[in-house]
């Protein structure tokens, strides 16, 4: 803590991000990475940038990577917002849409960045509790409110919410943003993209650190009403004019042209997720339906703080969180059917000793 | 405009950044990149970099990043926060430090960013003027305020500043941050980092997109107290976890590493921004002494918005700025000796048509 800090740096709580261990050979499922690999295709572009021309400054609109959305969703260049990483552009949301005099919607068991923004952009939060099943229930958000944000499928839990529902939400709620993020869509999903021709208020946010194997390369976008996305580009012109690298961009554009890699890839691990799902139920853990490319379990009789530790000394890493509600759930990562074997037959050692 | 934007949004006024043109064939001098292209080695380990583990994130603090520099400066990592951009780093220090109750003191005639992150942050701008030789007075900066900032060298007129007027300002204004603004350094002058471990409330940020020509790839820097940087890392660690990705963190690593490229790099642009100035005064130029990348002058019998003009017609890019005390003024970057001569000959050509 320093006198020279704004005064409400103080009070900030920081997002933590799940580990990135230096070691190598670790059987790591603790950040949803994608086990493949990015398309061969976005690996040779992002090849062909490397050499003099990287002195020169990228195209501050990333208009290669709007194209290549635009495409893909068959919508407007105008209807599409990127930046460094889905992160960089849920917060320009949060500057943009939901410093409001009213509080922000979301579920309180969710995707933890959420809070941490109302802190930074002093943007009053109100947590609206899962049911029982650790289901989202719209019909809960339909009150007074600055905004509305929720992930689809969740995270950490993987449920899926239908579009039937979105919409349902949208129809009710047209004076505020309603931003669904969608980072895990493409494992099962259908998303809301569709809508945004039809509601001016709903905003869909996604990244290409999960289906599209990007992770190490920081790229996010927004799709919704072209008023929204100026409104996002007046505050990254405010804040950072070129948040792309020539480097990303080329790759990101490559891989949303990829989508045989892509389709396959998304096929292969919603296979090798419905089978892990299958083996933790079979070891007793009751594991919630996940459309994402990870599975929230956990089982009657252990304690996942104890199995995570216990994991990690196999050099298994896996998320644990410990809000109450969830502290006794494990949040692992679809791997390759390899990694999903170690873990498998690591916990059911685990479970034989107790 | 839309109801949706949160109030603010309506006010701001974003930055302009200089043109990116498509066309292929320019002699762009117009956003002051390095015309020599990044170290081989920069380019070599990026290159490395372009794999399966792309799937990965990268490491959210940039250690091996923090570690070049360190080496570099003979600091402690501890004293280094990496961002994507020094326009992040500004971006966040104006977060951390500057929202306060006084104004924030910069010159009048600086890189314009500074006034859009005052209403990006809502922070109170008091520009002071330069004086009439267009110097930086720092005996101006006196006076109660929340923050001071100005580049050194200055941007746009490339005039410098010793570092014993910074520490004399230092000396006396020890309640708030005092961020020097270095982006332009290497080109002649001498870094205030060697005043950081004296002066906890400086701040002395750094790009890689001049010196080390790596502008297509958005790395910057700040170094400072420990205490600063933890303000700094707060605010990143509450907006996005991995701004740097896996390509920039090791091109920026490597390019700091390569100090024999980097040397010969400048001391090139060095002779070149020499020769290009006397060029420029024979044609009857009034050109500021520059210790950057690029001059700034002006012709008295001569429009700037005109000649600027036609440069264009000719293929030749240079910045001109429409702020009434600058305006007859053209900031034309360093480029190769080619591409100086190039624009040389066009100037002596159009003035010769008069």
């Amino acid at each position: 803590m320093s006198k020279l800090w704004s005064p409400f740096v103080k009070q900030l709580v920081p997002y933590v991000a799940g580990e990135q261990p230096k070691m190598k050979r670790l059987v790591k499922l603790n950040t949803n990475e994608n086990p493949y690999g990015p398309s061969p295709k976005a690996l040779a572009a992002m090849q062909a940038q490397i050499n003099d021309d990287l002195r020169l400054y990228p195209d501050p609109s990333g208009e290669v990577l709007k194209q290549a959305i635009a495409d893909y969703y068959h919508i407007s260049p105008a209807q599409i917002f990127v930046g460094n990483g889905s992160d960089e552009v849920l917060a320009h949301a949060y500057h943009a849409f939901f410093q409001q005099d009213k509080p922000l919607l979301f579920p309180d068991i969710s995707y933890s960045f959420y809070p941490v923004y109302c802190g930074l952009y002093r943007v009053e939060p109100k947590p609206i509790a899962l049911d029982e099943q650790f289901q989202i229930n719209l019909a809960d958000y339909q009150q007074d409110n600055g905004g509305i944000i929720f992930p689809n499928p969740n995270a950490p839990t993987g449920c899926l919410l239908g579009l039937a529902e979105i919409e349902a939400l949208l129809q009710n709620n047209t004076e505020t943003v309603v931003l669904v993020d969608e980072a895990y869509i493409d494992f099962g999903g259908q998303s809301a993209v569709s809508l945004v021709d039809k509601y001016p208020n709903l905003l869909v946010t996604q990244t290409l650190s999960k289906s599209r194997a990007l992770a190490g390369m920081r790229v996010g976008l927004a799709i919704g009403h072209p008023q929204l996305i100026e409104g996002l580009e007046r505050i990254k012109d405010s804040f950072n004019s070129y948040p792309l690298d020539r480097v990303a961009l080329a790759g990101a554009a490559a891989a949303f042209a990829d989508r045989e890699y892509f389709e396959q890839s998304c096929a292969k691990i919603i296979t090798s997720r419905e089978q892990l799902s299958e083996q933790l139920t079979s070891l007793g853990f009751k594991v919630l339906p996940s459309a994402a490319n990870f599975v929230f379990a956990r089982h009657p009789q252990q304690d996942a703080a104890q199995l995570s530790i216990q994991l990690r000394e196999q050099g298994i890493i896996v998320r644990h969180f410990t809000q109450p509600r969830i502290a006794q759930f494990l949040r692992i990562t679809v791997g390759t059917d390899e990694q999903n074997t170690a873990l498998v037959e690591a916990l059911a050692e685990l479970l034989n000793k107790q």
